[in-house]
C-alpha cells in the first residue's frame, strides 16, 4: 500500500520546490512530479515539510511522589496534533541508580507513544559505576548526556563531576548537554526571598535572573572546551547565555543553543499577574525574560548562533502547581508546548519575516536531527528517510485554547494567541496521525530511535 | 550514454553517505546503491562532492590598456583542474557605459569558457540610465550588483550613489555586493606614502590597514539596513570587517562575508620579502593580514558568521606587475588562486579539524549556490542537479608549483605549499574535465547560468 | 575683599572632605578649616563643587536669516542659574569665510556674557586658506576643531576633507570634534519621508536612526586613528555610537564621548505626542532614542567609556520652530538645557545611585576641563584655580517650568520634572551669580578662556 | 625640621605642573613656588609623584613549612628602592583559625617594615565564626576580603561560601577581592598532565589556560552582582578575564581589574626555556600569557576598564622552587617584582606612549588609594597627605639584575631588561629612603594604615 502527497510545495532546510512525495512501508520512496499511489493526500496550497522534532521533553517525569501530567501517550498525541513527529525525552536515574536500570524504566513508560522518540541520559550523580556504564548507554543508542547545574541537593552536579563526565563524553564521541543556571546562587536567592516573605510565583523568577543563567552557560562552555568536546545548552533563554555561546563559537568552539518557543514569545510580565494560578502555571526554569532577551534569541536563530527551538514540555496540572502555594520553590517547574511549538513559531517567526520557511524547518527539525545524529533518517524529505511529514497549511488559523488541546492539563500558556499556519496532515512513519486537521494518533505506534555517537561536528 | 561514479562516499553540505551517482545528459539522474552505466568511474576511497563554485573572479578584465592574464579559457581550465566547476565573474561597465552593452562585451569574452559561469554586474557609475537598465540586467539573469567603495577616481561610488543603488536592488529583489575599503583614506594614505618615498609593494599594504576595510564594511551594512536589503561583502579579510558583519547579523540583518583562500593562509610577512617581484605578485586589495585575522576568519567559517570562500582570481604576470616599479599604486591589483582554492582549503581547513568535510562543501559550493540563487541546479548532489561533481581523493598530495599550473602566469602565491586532498575526477555538466588527475577541459563547453532575483534570504 | 564658603563638604572629581574655601580676586586662595573672610557664605549641609562647564552650546547661532534665541547674555545667565559657570560655544564660519573673521564675529557676540566662555572652531569648508589659518586659530586659544558629518549641502564635510583636517589637527596638537551622522543617508531618508507625506516632527526622528549615528562615529574614529589624533564625539546619543567608541578605546585609541542630558533622560516617545508644537520643540540632532540607549549611556558614564555630559543648548522659540510646519527638515534643530543639566543629572544620576557625587563633578566639569585643556584653571577646587564654584544643596527641590526659567524661549523640554539638588550659591570667578537661589548674573562679567594645544592625552 | 623638594615638575593622576613641595612631620604641608626649608632636595629635570602603592604582596607568607623569602623588612626595602612607598599584604588564616588571631600573627611579622603597609583579610574558610568576626576585622581597618577560587583543598572557597561572604561584605560596606581561576578544573588538568608525564614547570602553565581564569572572573562578577557589592579582581592576566570585567562595567557594575607588571611585559615563551630553574622561577598563578593578552591589558589601562598595576610579589629562592622538581604542582607559586614595577611600567608604558605620566601615577598609586579607601592620605601630592613621594628621573637608566637587587632571592624575572626612568629620591612619610639612588630604608619605620569601609564606589 502506498500513499502520495500531491501538489504541495516541498520545504526543507535547504530549498523550496514543487513535487509529490511517495510513501511506502513508513519510508519516503520517491519524490517527483505527478506521482500516484493507493491513497492520495492533497497538499495544494500547502508546504510539505519534515515533521517537527522536539529535542527536549519530560513525559511522565517522576516528581515529588507524582509525575508530570502528560505521559508518552498524551504527550506524543499532543506533539503529532501540532506537527511534531518525534520527541527526545530525558532518562533520569535516581541518585545512585544504575543508568541501565533507568533506561529500563523509561522503556517501560514509552510503550504507548504515538510517535517516535529517543532519550538523553541525565548524569544526576557521579561515580565509578556511572563512568563504567556510559559506554553501554551509548551502545544502546543514547550518545547524549544531560547535566544539571541547578536543582541543588537534587539533580545538580558540581564542576568537578561535570568536567569528569565531559571528558568521558569526549572519549565516547558523546555530546554533553547542560541545564545552565548556578544552583548555589539560585538556592540562596530562593531562601532569601522566602525569608523576606516573597513566596509567590513571581519569587521564582526573581530567584533566577539572566545573569545566573549566563554565568552557568559560560562555565559549562569553558569546561567543555577543556574537555575537548562540543556542548549543547538546553533552554537558552536570555542574552547573557546567548552571548556566552556566540563568544565561544567565535573562538571556533562547537556550542549549540536551544531557545524554547515559550521564551521566544512570552515574557516576564506573565509573573506580574495577580492571579496565583496564572503565574504559577508559567513557573519554569529558566523563567520567562523581558522583551530584549526575545530580540536576542530571534536574531540568534537567523544569524545561526542559536540552532534549534524546543519546548521543555513538562506539564503539570493546576492542582499539581498548587503544591507550591505559600512556597514558590515547591511549585513544580514546567509548562506545556508540544502542541503549539510549530504553529506559534510559524506565526511569530515566518509570518513576521524573521525566519524563512527553510529556516523554520531547520530549527524545528533538520538541525536537531543533525546535532543529535539521526539525519537524514529524521529531519529530511529525502528518498529513504522516515516518512515523518507535515502538510502545512499557511492559511489555516486557530486561537489556542486549553479546551481544545490534546495535553491532559487544564490550561495552556499560549491561551488566546491566534496562530496562522497549521498542519492539514501529519504522517508518522507513513501513518496518518492528523487527517485534515483531525487527530488520529495511534498509541503504541511510536518506536525508539537509536542514535550513533561521533556526530559530524 | 550514461556515466556512473561508483563506490565513493557522497559528501554534501548536509550529510555523508555511501552511494553511486548516475549521470546522463549533463544531469544527475540517480543516486543509489550498485548503479551501473556505460562509463564507470571508480571513487573508492574518495569523496564525491558538488563541484566548487568561485563567486568572485576577474577573467580577461580590462586594465590600463591591457587585460588580466587569465581569460575565460585558461581561467576556467585552471578552475576545473582544482575542482571548481563554475565561476562568477564581474561585468564592469566603463564610466557612462550602458550596463547592457557591458553584458554584451562580457558575453563575447566568455565564449571559450571550459566550465559554466555567471556574472555579477558592477555599478561603476550612477545615473538615470543605470537606474533604468537595472531591471533588464536582472531579467537577463544577473540579480547581483557590485559596488566599489575604493578605487577613487575610477570604480568608486560614494554613499549617496550606493544608497540609491541599494534601494533599487531592494525594489528588484537583487542582492548588492561591496568591495569595502574607504577609498578616500586609501587615496590619501597612498599619496602620503609615496611622498615619503615608500613606493615599494609593501606600501600597498600600509595604505590599506584593516581599520579602513572594517569601516567601509560597517558603513555598507548600515546603508543596506536603511535600504532594507541583504548585503554580500566580498573579500572579507580581517577581524574588523568580520566584527562588523557579525554585529549586524546579531541584530537580525542578513549580511554575508566572503573570505578569500589567500587571506586564510597567507599573511602580511609576504610583503616584507626583499624581492620586489615576490612582494608585488602578492599585491591585492585588501592586502594579506596578520595571523590573528586568519584565526578570526577560520572561526567565522565554522561559526557561520562568514559563509563562503572565494579567490578574487585576477592574475597578472610578473611583467604586468612591474608596471608599478617605483610606484606601488600602479601595480595591478590581484593574485591567482582558482586552481588552488579547494586543495588549500581542504589541507588547512579539513585536515586540521577546523572544518568538517560537510562544511568544506558548504563554503566552497552549496552556500554560494544558495546565496547567489542557483541552488540546487548548482552546489548539490541531488537528482536533477547539474552534474558538476568532484571525486576527491583525500590521500592524494602535491606541492603547488607555478611550473605545473594551468594559469598562464609565471608564478603562484601558494608556491611550495604541500597540499593533501586533490581531485581524481572532475565533471562539468557530465563531461569529464579532470580524468584521474589529467586535465581534459574543453573550451566552449561552459554556459552562462542565468539566476533569478528574490533569493530566499 | 575676600569671600569664604564655610562649613560645606567639598566634592571634587577626586574626593570628598570638609573644608572652607577662601576666595580673593576671582581665585581660590586657600582651602582649609575654620577660614574667615569679609563675606561669608554658609554651606552647611551643602556640597561645594567646581562650577559646571558646558562643552557644547550654540548661543546666538545664525540660522536661516535669524538666530538661536538665547544669546551670550541670556544663555550664560541660564547657565549660571543652574550651576554652570562656563560654556564652550561653536564658532561657525560661513562657506569660504576666513576662520579669523569668524572668530571676530563670535568675539563681538560674546561681550555681554555673564560667565566665562571659550570657543571651538568649526571646519565648515576646506581649502588652503583653512589649512593655513588653523595654526593662528590655535594660537588664539582655540585648539579644538568641530566637523559636521551631517547637514548635507550646508555644514557637512566629506571623508577626504575630514581626513585632511584631522591630519592638520595632529600636526598642531589640536583635538578634532565630530557631529556624527551620515549626512547622505539622512538627506535621502528625509526626502523619502517627505515624499511619502510624513512631514511632521516625528519624521525628523525617523530620518536619523541610531545606526546612522553609529556608522558615522565608527567612520570618524577610523579616520582619527589613521591621522594619529584623539577624537571627541559630540552628542553621543545611542548604543551604536557608544559601542564604536568603546571598541576603539579597547584598541588603545583615545576617543571621548559626550552624552547630552536630554538623551540621558528623555526618550523617543516625546515625538509620538500628537501636539505638533510639543514634538517640534524636541527636534534636535540626534533625536531622542529609546530607553535601552539611555541604559547604555548611563553605564558608559560610570564605566568611563563615556566621559562628559553636555547640553548642545541651541534654543529656538515655538514661533521659530513653526517655520517647519509641513516640512520637518525646516524645523530649527535644537533644544535648551543649560539651566537644567546639573539638577537633572543629579536627580537621575546621583539620587538613583548610578553616579557618585565625585563622578557627577567629573562628568559635568573636571573631565571637560581636562579634555579641553584648561584644567585646573577650570574644573577644580584647588588653590590657584578660578573661583567658579557651586554650593549645592542636595535637599533643595523644584519642579522645572518654562515660566520660571532664565532662557528666553517659551517652553522647556524638561517641563514638569521634579529635581532634587540645586545650587544655593554660584560663584563665577569669585562673583556671586546665584545668591541663596536668586540669580544675580552680571552681563559682561564673562571672559574668553584661551586654551593650549597638546592636551595630556 | 622641614624638607623641601625643589625645582621639580609635580605629576599627579590629575595634572602636571611646576612646584616645590614642603614636608614636615611626615606630611606634605605646602606646595608652591620658591619654597625653602631645612633640607632641600633638587628635583630639576625630575617628576615629583606620589609614591607607588602595591595593592598585592605576600611577604613572609607561610608555605609548606617554610615562608616566602622576602619578609616585611627586605620586601619593603625592595619596594622603596623602586619607588613604592606602601604595600598591602594578605592576612591568611589557617582553616578554622580565627580571623583576629591571624591579624595578630601578621602584626607580629610586620614590625620591621621599612614603609607603610595595610592588610587584606583572606576568607580561607567559612562558618559562623568567620561571619561574626568580619565586622571586627573591618573595625580594625581591614575592609577588603580576599577569596581564592583556586588552590582546591587548601585556600579555595566554593560558590556558596563566596556568595555568603560577598553578602556579608555588602552589609559591612567592605570590598571583596578574588583570585579568579576555576580550582576544580585546574586540579584535574594538573593531575592529567602529571599522569601523562608532563611534570615540568611548563605543565603549570598548561594547567591554567586563560579560559579557566576568564570563567572564574565571570562567575565572581555574577555573584558580586547578585550580592550587590563591587568586586576587585586581582592579577587579571588575560583578555578573557578583562572581557568579563568590561562587559560587567558596561552594565553599570563596579568591577576593578588589576594587571600585574609581570603579565604586562613577560610572556609564556619564558616557560619554553629548557632550563628548569629559569622556567620554575616564573611559575606563578595565573601564568604568563601570550602577547595578544598583553595588548588587551595595556589597552584596558588606557581605556579605564582596568585600573591598577600590582606585583603579587611572593618571592621564593631557586632552592625553594626546586621543591617542585618532578612535580610542577609542588613548585611554590610566585615571583618578585616589588622593586621593578615602577621602572618597568614607566619604560614599557610611558616611554612607548601607551600611558601618560598622569595615568602612570593613577595606576600605580592614586587609583589604588581610592579603591582601597585611603585617598588622599596616600596616593596624592596634596597638602595634608602623607609625604610618600618619589622624585623620578626620566633619564636615569639601569639594567635590571638580581645581583644588584634588594630582594633576598637569587634571581629576577626581569633580569637583563634595561629600564629608563628611576627614582632619584624616595620619601616615606617624610623620611628619605632613597637618596640620590642610594637605598637608606629604615626597618621599623613602616606603620599599619587602617582603612575605612564604604568606599566611594
Ligand atoms: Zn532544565
Ligand atoms: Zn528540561
Ligand atoms: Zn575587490
Ligand atoms: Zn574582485
Ligand atoms: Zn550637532
Ligand atoms: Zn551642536
Ligand atoms: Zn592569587
Ligand atoms: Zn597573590
Amino acid at each position: 500500500m502506498t500513499k502520495v502527497i500531491r501538489n504541495g510545495t516541498i520545504v526543507t532546510a535547504d530549498r523550496t520546490y514543487k513535487a509529490d512525495v511517495l510513501v511506502k512501508d513508513g519510508k519516503i520512496v520517491a519524490i517527483g512530479n505527478d506521482i500516484h499511489g493507493d491513497h492520495e493526500y492533497d497538499a495544494t496550497g500547502c508546504y510539505v515539510m519534515p515533521g517537527g522534532i522536539d529535542p527536549h521533553t519530560h513525559l511522565e517525569m517522576p516528581f515529588m511522589g507524582t509525575y508530570s501530567a502528560d505521559d508518552f501517550e498524551s504527550g506524543t498525541r499532543a506533539a503529532l496534533s501540532g506537527g511534531t513527529t518525534m520527541v527526545v525525552d530525558f532518562c533520569l536515574p535516581s541518585p545512585g541508580q544504575s543508568l541501565l536500570e533507568a533506561i529500563q524504566m523509561w522503556d517501560n513508560k514509552s510503550g504507548r507513544a504515538c510517535c517516535d522518540y529517543s532519550f538523553h541520559m541525565a548524569i544526576t550523580w557521579w561515580g565509578e559505576q556511572v563512568f563504567n556504564e556510559m559506554p553501554e548507554v551509548v551502545k544502546r543508542g543514547i550518545p547524549t548526556f544531560k547535566h544539571f547545574m541547578a536543582y541543588k541537593g537534587a539533580l545538580m552536579v558540581d564542576d568537578d563531576e561535570m568536567f569528569s563526565s565531559f571528558q568521558r563524553c569526549a572519549e565516547l564521541g558523546a555530546l554533553p548537554l547542560v541545564h545552565a543556571e548556578n544552583g548555589d546562587v539560585v538556592a540562596q536567592l530562593s531562601q532569601k526571598l522566602l525569608a523576606e516573605g516573597n513566596n509567590g510565583p513571581e519569587g521564582h523568577a526573581y530567584s533566577r535572573p539572566p545573569e545566573v543563567e549566563g554565568e552557568a552557560t559560560n562555565r559549562a562552555i569553558m569546561i567543555a572546551d577543556m574537555a575537548g568536546v562540543p556542548l549543547y545548552v538546553v533552554h537558552t533563554s536570555c542574552e547573557q547565555s546567548h552571548e556566552a555561546i556566540r563568544r565561544a563559537r567565535q573562538k571556533g568552539m562547537r556550542v549549540f543553543g536551544e531557545p524554547l518557543i515559550q521564551h521566544l514569545v512570552l515574557d516576564e510580565t506573565e509573573y506580574f499577574n495577580k492571579d496565583w494560578d496564572h503565574s504559577a502555571r508559567r513557573v519554569m526554569s529558566p523563567p520567562f525574560r523581558n522583551k530584549q532577551h526575545q530580540d536576542s534569541l530571534w536574531a540568534g536563530l537567523s544569524a545561526g548562533s542559536l540552532q534549534v527551538v524546543a519546548t521543555d514540555h513538562c506539564a503539570f496540572t493546576s492542582e499539581q502547581k498548587r503544591f507550591g502555594v505559600g512556597d514558590f520553590t515547591k511549585i513544580p517547574n514546567g509548562t506545556g508546548g508540544l502542541e503549539d511549538r510549530l504553529p506559534v513559531l510559524w506565526t511569530f517567526g515566518v509570518n513576521t519575516g524573521r525566519l524563512t520557511p527553510n529556516e523554520f524547518v531547520a530549527v524545528t527539525s533538520t538541525n536537531i536531527a543533525k546535532i543529535l545524529n539521526m539525519y537524514p533518517k529524521k529531519g529530511a524529505i529525502l528518498e529513504g528517510a522516515d516518512a515523518d511529514i507535515i502538510v502545512w497549511d499557511p492559511e489555516k488559523t486557530k486561537t489556542i485554547s486549553a479546551k481544545a488541546q490534546q495535553s491532559v492539563i487544564d490550561y495552556n500558556v499560549f491561551e488566546g494567541i491566534e496562530v496562522k499556519g497549521l498542519p492539514r496532515y501529519v504522517f508518522t512513519r507513513g501513518e496518518v496521525a492528523v487527517n485534515d486537521g483531525k487527530v488520529e494518533a495511534r498509541p503504541g505506534h511510536g518506536e525508539f530511535v537509536a542514535r550513533e555517537p561521533h556526530m559530524a561536528v
